[in-house]
């Protein structure tokens, strides 16, 4: 793909295989040989069959290949669903030749039906025969379901005279407010590193990149986030090498997990809610999200509207240590309210329009009560989200 | 009111000051004479002027006059906000010629301005004047905001020989997720209670009323019921009459409950999630709460799609203690998912279409692990929910 660098020792392909009514809903990430793989998954209780079997095999740190299918979530599904997984898994490897422990299999789409084997079964000869380098398009897009936009970020860095490349692919759009994990996303590198420095590597940015996004508070049944590491580029990393590609780990997740928050369903703008001078940064979370999946502030955020007053409510609403005198809320840098209560700015609400209308609003709110922030990212919440979500279905 | 039974002891009125663009805006509930009080408010920390001031007047358990204006919450609104508060209940005290203490002023409408003194001062003596039994009307429509229907329940009884009434009055729409509170809900009753005894009462049957509704999860800072008693109708109610007048409380909460959910804004349905099995009354809360406040379970409804893997993938996000092969969920009486897999009834969508297009659509939970239970009372979200919100301030 244009201006992505696509780390070596990987192929992709994407295959139409009939499980969505148009366009490709069958994605592959193929392994040259055996790599590092680390993930982490959602939280909810009712998750997919190929989240519980996925989070069994990724115990064993390797992986040979990784499937994808959009249109079928595979969830709520039950034994069927399961040993319609495994049937998957089984064939492609028959036909790959590797062994089915390092297959892994992701699905995303309507929950409650299970995965029509029948359906991809045939597609999958195809879908190995097209894998290669130059597949990557074809994968990305093979993965969207509501999405409007591709999401894909890369970085190449250049480490004790040798070249390491780190590309992610993710999807989004609604049901999203992952929870230890996220939406379907698969970060891959040439660069040697062991599965547990992939697994670390996850555990250190995933609270501010991936774990920050809400569209709509709905943390789904599949959320998976995949890193896979080939060690294609050779060499041995020093600690600061490995630091600096960390780096470039964080920044690739924070790329896709601002791509994702501005593709919500819907979303005509990004909002960067920055909360600080709490007590604990579970508590600046928590403000974070209360002011990201306000309706009223999302609603307010869309129509334009400098009403400022409802993200002091859900401020309010979000954690029961707010002392109002304490809290300043600042909107596109323009201090609203301070002192309990509003600033001249805030009064002035026409002043404010210019902020509103922009395609990015950032929301700092500083609770005057410790040291510790977060972010939330996320978008504002249109007629067309219900448009989208009250017709996907049927 | 046609069709209401008006306590003894009350008179009533509603008037137009001109806060906002048009309609009623200023509403009054006076006693004949002092009468017991209770109250319970919002637990926002943002929480307005008029609830900060009448939480600390009701502890002495006595009103005489309860105001209420619309287009306004002065909440947010600093110092100034305060002042402008004391300064209407005063000029209302002195033009009464009652004590200042027993005068209450609940305030609903936009978050962030002062409350005009110089519109709403010059209206209280046409308030006063207007004041009767007869004036029910005018106060209920002059407490509605972006409310489309009237909300009014009462109940008359005959307890030892003597009747008793309770009348129930609220407003409700959007921001709309009480805790421990309500929106603006004011009960009076013309039977001879204490102030101690409308508190325990309220504690009783909040729960499983008002702390049930939902429209859009978010807690606003105004939430207030108000429950008064004139003692008018006389006598010394028994035990057991005190028993019955505590259940038409409860009735006449859950009816202005039941009104406030189904006219959240843009609502087209009316949805009443019962969830049992559970281990505690707070898991049963919160998993209730988490199917209500799910924005693509409520995209859903209003789509008509019969679309129950969203309610499932809702129950998993909001407790980690579920297993998905005890639950089961049932709509309109039809089970969709039982022992971790659908039913023959969940797989075969179109036959639960008539279920997803009815009005009043119940969606029963039951979680398998243990013998607590939980109502949640809510509605659909609409593109007109979106358009209400987006629109309306400005």
């Amino acid at each position: 793909m244009q201006g992505q660098v696509v780390p070596l020792g990987f192929s992709f392909s994407g295959v139409r295989c009939g499980i969505k009514r148009k366009g490709l809903d069958l994605g592959l990430i193929l392994a040259d040989r055996r790599c590092a793989v680390s993930a982490v998954f959602t939280t909810n209780r009712m998750a997919a069959v190929s989240v519980s079997i996925n989070r069994a095999q990724v115990a064993s740190g390797s992986a040979r290949a990784l499937l994808v299918n959009a249109g079928c979530a595979n969830a709520c599904s039950g034994p069927a669903g399961a040993k319609a997984h495994r049937a998957v898994v089984s064939a492609f490897a028959r036909a790959a030749r590797v062994p089915a422990g390092g297959v892994y299999l992701s699905s995303t789409g309507v929950i409650g039906p299970v995965l029509p084997t029948e359906t991809i079964t045939p597609a999958l000869p195809g879908l190995l025969e097209a894998a290669s380098p130059s597949g990557l398009g074809d994968f990305v897009r093979a993965i969207m379901t509501t999405d409007t936009t591709e999401k894909v970020s890369s970085r190449e860095l250049h480490l004790g005279g040798r070249s390491y490349r780190v590309l992610g692919v993710a999807k989004g759009a609604g049901m999203i407010e992952p929870n230890m994990a996220t939406m379907l996303s698969f970060v891959v590198t040439d660069a040697p590193v062991a599965a547990s420095w992939l697994h670390s590597t996850i555990r250190r940015h995933l609270p501010a990149t991936f774990n920050a996004v809400t569209v709509d508070g709905d943390t789904s049944t599949n959320d998976s986030l995949f890193c896979l590491a080939s060690g294609a580029a050779g060499g041995t990393p020093t600690a600061s090498a490995k630091a600096a590609l960390s780096e470039a780990f964080g920044e690739v997740f924070l790329d896709l997990a601002t791509m994702i928050a501005f593709d919500g369903e819907g979303a005509t703008k990004l909002v960067l809610i920055d909360v600080a001078g709490a007590p604990t940064r579970k508590v600046a979370a928590a403000v974070a999200k209360g002011i990201a999946n306000s309706l009223l502030v999302k609603t307010a955020l869309f129509g334009e509207d400098p009403n400022w007053g409802r993200i002091a409510s859900a401020i309010g609403a979000s954690w029961s240590g707010v002392l109002s005198e304490k809290v300043t809320i600042a909107i596109g840098g323009i201090t609203v309210f301070a002192a309990g209560a509003p600033t001249a700015a805030g009064i002035d609400k026409p002043s404010l329009r210019p902020v509103f209308t922009a395609r990015t609003v950032p929301i700092a709110v500083n609770l005057g009560q410790g040291k510790a922030s977060a972010r939330a990212l996320t978008c504002d919440l249109s007629r067309d989200y219900v448009t989208i979500n009250a017709d996907y279905h049927t």
